[in-house]
């Protein structure tokens, strides 16, 4: 079967991670990325020896690239013309004008992450709790990162024990590692409840009533999310560890092993020798799982720059039929991202 | 009637803002403070003009006091031999020992803060939630920070509405303004779950399940916490709303006023033109009251620097038998320290 | 002599400490503020009594205020009608239009801040640098906070032994407490040298050459530049010290003593029970001070918020004919702003 | 030639990267590491795939590396027995009692971090500024992270036009991604001056008069130092920048090309695919060098986790007599760690 050949646009900190996601996917082939500017992502590209294409989207200016010494391969629409879907990880809004422009015209499927409007795409896509709706369809959007890795562990317990309601506290990194365009400085920032995780995960998961209470906090390495959430019977402290230590996309750590917070994530990932130390997996703290009654309260650790790529490589897999399950489609995902091995380390 | 004489064991971030307390109630007299080092506190106070006496703990060395100009009125002794009361905010595991050597020979009661064991005290004290209790004791020990303004909104909507249930996401911040001994940079640090303020509510309010996870965050103003309760019956947003702004040392605030985060209140503070930016009451945002089924859920932001004043005072008033109940105990606090008088400027 | 009647337009963290300044000179009088919107500052000072008049700047809605309880007594142009001079801390370009609006038809002096362009005065100002040269000026323009500060210490070095050049490091604070626009998190951020700090000061000391570095830093309490000074002599550490010493408006603190840093400054100021717990004076570390070869190096603390209070003070005494020479001016300055008087506290 | 063997004591932060660095010397073999507890980065190597051999260090208890299932090769003696040289980055004082039970009674040279006191060494030692005094020798010790990288650029300078004098200023990172045993919230923290780098670095070029001022902030990527150089003649910014431009180990980088500051250099060490996104070099900016006077100004990026582990691989070369020169000596490292390639990337 000939590879599934695919497109980045916008090589910012999801689409680098998109791209070297679908680079290390047998079953497919990245074709190119595209962007605007030389950003200093760009410059490190180029410094690494350049290895994927870069194509310019509208309003680039090729002298740019050409002072700061890096090969332009074509145009956006050279890259359209040879592939079978975008992945498009642009500013927000600007997914939608391409999709308009250039994906619909051109009869090229896209997927488009969390900044765009729900109404750009056929589905609001997550890989395990409704990929089979991703199915076949031209336009997937993606689940932001937050809503992501909290339907991970939602879907995770729904699917075993049921689950009626959850109400979740997101404790927000407030800008990536390197961002100098936002940031907090000594203060915890408040937003509007409830927070657009929960009104998300609904859209996903309807059959769950979900809110939750939004928190910035002046850090950049991974948010954390406490979650109460209410089972169709009591969970109990064993039945919920039994489900989250199942899941491949879960990582369930504990304090007294070294695993203080976010950033000791961050280092371990780093650690592990993985590329820009980045972590796939979310993590939930044993020593946070507490029950409240007959409600059940856990913490979850959300890498925020990279947890959407298994995801998002589901999507390509359900948007282009090459698995028609999420079973199937999530394995594969998996098994290129070499995600789930780090289970036989465990005790 | 003769005023209450008081003295407080420990000028540190509590025991400063202590003093002032007492200062301010009319029926109340400050004695004097006591320490050990010529800190920054005592030298600032000094500058302001040395307002309070200066009682010097066993291994306090007066040459110290002297080399920084700083005049001593006596020794620990020389205090405790004036007072009815001692307000113990030494480091933890001291007023246990204070009290040994000095509290019960010299037959002086003593309030003590967050930091000692339980056992040091008779009663576990909150103005609000069982002032009875500390009717006439000898020894009382008052909540944290976090407890203590946890406990003012938990309780607000318990004799109200009836609360069987709370799950609590506690979002802390990791040092005060100043602190160079302690310290978090760039993280988020977990603690084990269950967090010690879900198990101190439920031995002040015993009929409640209580539990919830704890968060440090690097920031220095204010904790914030938000609470999951689930109500003897459903609590709707407005049922809660109504609660909490009826309470004197809750203020109902907006983030479309400008209050943002836990900054905006520091600084509203500051602008008020209380002495050291202080705050005596919690803040619940309107804006982060939501319903989750029938649960109520809300965000709490806790000034820890004074918010555990009030209730000392409470707990004096308490301890002395000057007020009998919860309802007038806390009214006199509130008169001296100008608490409730904010809810006149409210639309 | 009749007070010189004073305005203040923009009630931001300049603004609302120039109002409280010049209501604390009582040869001065107070006439009023101006501002645009019900910000979380006019809130404040409304929750605080009123205690002085607010007056609305072209394109504020009253209606905003109405709804916000806050009492407004009139126009700008009311209030123009009945001032001397104006302090305007409009944000930045706003002063320039005020005047041309304004100030000028209506004959009415002024003061800018830092953010306006130096053309919008006929000198730029420093108390202590060049009084005598806003002596009767129309337009002055205050230096900017670090700049206030390290002239001070440059002034006070140069007036004694003669300065030829300075070498500056900025140390910046990125956002003042309870900001919540502009944040910096994790990072510290390089601005293009020279910095303009060095430029303003060889512009008020054209004798000097001053060049320098800044980095900002994400904390909110106090900038710190260390200075490398070239002296027309060898000037020694104990030169230095004397010379900062006598100052009114420099500290001269110690690390052993607990001044540990910039947070340690803030902490000081709210202990001392100054409004918002300000600190008009810059700090000097006595243990930063060390030879370099024939330079001296030391470290300053810049409060940022309150610093170019007392200067702007100055400026209006320069600007009404008040006082006519810098040690007149800054006398009574300081007098009514209760500088200087630390100095006995020392030992 | 047979490849020398080395040894890592310690595998902390700076033990990790010089196993790594070893491990990348085609001349060298790492023979194994050795360290107490089975810590996170132990558990991330073991992974990872466990490829370096572990040794137990006195005091370790095997059990706890069993029950993480981390596989243990020996005892610290045994790993003595194999090498010729160890590196010895173990905490503080731990190196010197390594020194006098293993390393001298073993015959088995060793370099020593900046942690240990300077007479553990027989040579206090810097690739570039004094290879020759460690040829040959027993023990070396290292120069700090800050050191390290700052007398690259003073070496530089002084090997071209000669340098008299230097004045620093240390703007320190204070903890490093991961930790949570120390840290630093919302504050600058003075050191008392003159700093020790300053000090260090007239050990190692004792003809230089070189002091400075440290100051401390809440960061966690990257050191900046800012340097005022007094040459033997005026060095103009062209002269400097001609010497940074041609070190291999600095990297001139420009604000304009998005090197914003200390987070943009560890952002572009990830986007390099550098394991742990580490990087080797210094940086210099472009935009920062100035002229002062006659002196020259200029500010480095110190990448403090990696910045050493050149330096030590040519303390290798220099102890084990591999190579007889700086110039030789640090080519090799040069080549092995693939630093100075990015030269070709430049305009």
């Amino acid at each position: 079967m000939a590879k599934i050949k695919v497109g980045v646009a916008g090589y910012g900190t999801i689409g680098m991670r998109l791209a070297d996601g679908v680079a290390a996917q047998e079953d497919m082939e990245l074709v190119g990325i595209a962007d605007l500017k030389p950003t200093l992502s760009l410059r490190a590209l180029n410094e690494s020896g350049m290895p994927y294409d870069l194509y310019l989207v509208d309003g680039a200016d090729k002298a740019d690239f050409d002072e700061a010494g890096i090969p332009v391969k074509g145009t956006f629409q050279d890259l359209i013309d040879q592939v079978d879907i975008m992945l498009d990880s642009s500013p927000a809004g600007v997914g939608a004008a391409n999709k308009e422009k250039y994906y619909e015209p051109n009869g090229v499927k896209a997927i488009f992450q969390g900044g765009e409007k729900n109404s750009v795409a056929d589905v609001f896509f997550h890989g395990y709790a409704n990929y089979e709706k991703g199915v076949g369809k031209d336009y997937l959007k993606l689940t932001s990162c937050n809503t992501t890795g909290l339907i991970r562990s939602v879907d995770a317990l729904d699917k075993d024990w049921g689950i009626d309601k959850v109400a979740i506290t997101i404790i927000r990194r407030f800008a990536d590692p390197g961002d100098y365009h936002r940031g907090l400085t000594n203060a915890l920032k408040m937003d509007k409840a409830p927070t657009h995780q929960a009104v998300d995960l609904m859209t996903i998961m309807p059959h769950i009533d979900a809110t939750g209470i939004l928190v910035h906090t002046p850090v950049t390495h991974g948010h954390i999310i406490t979650v109460v959430a209410t089972g169709k019977q009591k969970i109990t402290r064993e039945m919920a560890l039994e489900s989250f230590k199942k899941h491949p996309r879960i990582r369930v750590v504990r304090i007294e092993d070294g695993f203080l917070g976010n950033a000791s994530l961050f280092k371990y990932g780093r650690d592990l020798g993985h590329k820009r130390g980045d972590m796939y997996e979310i993590a939930i703290w044993e020593d946070s799982i507490v029950e409240s009654g007959d409600d059940i309260m856990f913490a979850i650790n959300i890498p925020q720059e990279a947890v959407t790529i298994p995801e998002t490589m589901d999507g390509i897999r359900a948007a282009m039929k090459m698995q028609m399950t999420s079973e199937e489609g999530t394995a594969e995902t998996n098994k290129y991202l070499n995600i789930g091995g780090f289970k036989k380390f465990e005790k």
